[in-house]
């Protein structure tokens, strides 16, 4: 029974989260029981939809309980297995949490999927070709459902879901225009993520200035747009959108600490005769397959090289995680445990 | 060669539209040409969609030109014909304008519309059995797709598009709830048009007491809206929504002024994966003869019978129309020429 470090939600962020809302404990991994399976993390991810669940608000999920391990992606490796379906040396990827093991119903479908490490990294298994990469996937091909030479524009372009963004709508023989904050974030992502503009939303102080770098690098209006972060952002968007856009709501990142965040002008989905809706990738299991053999490709080729942000060890989460709320992270945040 | 007595658009409103944008001009109508007829018109139509048409602005629809006869739907009597598609005496709906008589070219697809007076009054085709009725169909059946036992609710619910939305969804077995100015639209709304329940949003200060109202009316919560308003009714249904509701926009007239109409919370959009989509009826001619078939049924049988409120003469247009834009009209809201 080796020990197992865990971060726990101690109590609600005030407005902003901090630190001081999460707890280390020090734990023992229970004894297996049949069918279950023992998982060491090899790494945490870390994903902006977690903050949503720290309040105790009516949201899609139920709010992340107090005094237990924070929820969310892990992958491993098996180490020790109860189930016939595994055996140990299998590299997994499941809902582990924060902490450095996990214990898995095996026989509950969907608890845990096994990957090949051969051709894509244990870690992009929770970045590009996992829940963030379909995430992309499903807002691109089943909401804004895009056609060639149409314009793409996200925002968060270099993270882990909208650098999966932009590479799937260039497939796709789109225009992808990213929207992300600061010069080295815009470099990379039309430099090593092939959009052909990004635009740096920190150099503009209202969402009419935003609008009108839209507007050149978007010559042809906006016909689809992928939101993670609304405010601002979407307000100088929702200006450039062509008639008939699509909107995929994803995130609203800029509003996960209590912050108003109204749309500014609502009627131009009238006018513009748009369509925006909100989803989550967890109520569309259906896609994954498709979407998952997609992304690995594209990953395996080499035509998606995802760019990450690793902390080091479990005591480490809290601050990545909270720097992943600022923006700091480059490419998807992940904890490294192994 | 009758007189023909027309209003144009004089000049553009600044704000809130007066009598003084328009202008009575005393023309003649002009001989035919070949493939020509000539329309007396008896009912002009009023809609919202006007005055939005009445500002020089980027919209659907080109603005209204100054110094020209204003645009709008027409029912009417064919007097002169030199197509053989029609003959002196056909009732006909087009979009002849607001003016006395009107000339069309009847050998263009669309342009004008023979109707059967047998069971539904000519009036009519200009409301229920005519775009208004439509457009509650096509935002009902295509947008929001409603479901037997599901909650849909319409702002503005005694309008032409209203009480025809309501009527449309009982048909399908819905609780339909509506929300309407003052409690004698309101009454008529539950005892004339079968609503369910009816709202008088002026009884409301804001969007949370307007919303606490809904949640009584709507004890299952809000999967469908219809959205004529925009502004404290759209903030406060959309704090009703179930998961995956849907809304289709199909005006805000609350905005049409130039007013702010901030949407407060689009996070809700998000946290209960609601589709919202603006559209415009005439873009979706397909779906006409379906719904022009469902809807002159009901108004046949006697199942819709919508209400109208009747100006007389074309001098009294532009009154009658201001009068639409601040709600006074009760069901649709027409000009009685003849």
């Amino acid at each position: 029974m080796p020990a197992n470090k865990q971060i726990h939600l101690d109590n609600r962020p005030q407005g902003e989260a901090t630190a001081a809302n999460f707890k280390l404990i020090m734990a023992q991994t229970p004894p297996l029981d049949e069918g279950q399976v023992l998982v060491r993390h090899h790494y945490l991810s870390l994903d902006p939809y977690m903050r949503g669940r720290m309040n105790d608000a009516k949201s899609y999920a139920a709010p992340q309980p107090l005094g237990q391990v924070m929820q969310g992606g892990a992958a491993g490796e098996v180490v020790e297995s109860r189930s016939p379906r595994y055996v140990a040396g299998d590299k997994v990827v499941g809902m582990g949490g924060w902490q450095e093991y996990s214990v898995v119903n095996a026989e509950q479908p969907g608890s845990l999927r096994k990957v090949d490490t051969t051709h894509v990294p244990l870690s992009h298994y929770l970045g590009a070709v996992g829940m963030p990469g379909v995430t992309a996937w499903y807002g691109l091909v089943k909401i804004i459902e895009p056609q060639a030479g149409k314009t793409m524009v996200v925002s968060a372009a270099t993270g882990a879901v909208g650098s999966a963004f932009g590479v799937l709508a260039k497939q796709r023989g789109c225009r992808a225009v990213g929207i992300a904050g600061g010069p080295d974030k815009c470099r990379y992502a039309v430099d090593e993520l092939g959009f052909d503009a990004c635009i740096d939303y920190r150099e503009y102080k209202d969402a009419a200035s935003l609008s009108r770098a839209l507007r050149d690098a978007c010559p042809d209006g906006i016909d689809g747009y992928f939101e993670n972060v609304g405010g601002l952002v979407l307000d100088a968007v929702l200006l450039r959108m062509n008639a008939f856009g699509r909107i995929a709501l994803c995130g609203m990142i800029a509003g996960y600490d209590g912050q108003p965040l109204p749309m500014t002008y609502p009627q131009l989905i009238l006018t513009n005769r748009l369509k925006i809706q909100g989803f989550i990738v967890s109520e569309h299991m259906e896609v994954w397959p498709q979407a998952l053999a997609e992304l690995g490709t594209l990953v395996g080729t080499g035509k998606l090289r995802p760019r990450e942000s690793v902390a080091q060890g479990i005591e480490a989460a809290p601050e990545a995680f909270l720097g992943l709320l600022k923006g700091k992270n480059f490419g998807k945040q992940l904890v490294k445990l192994v």
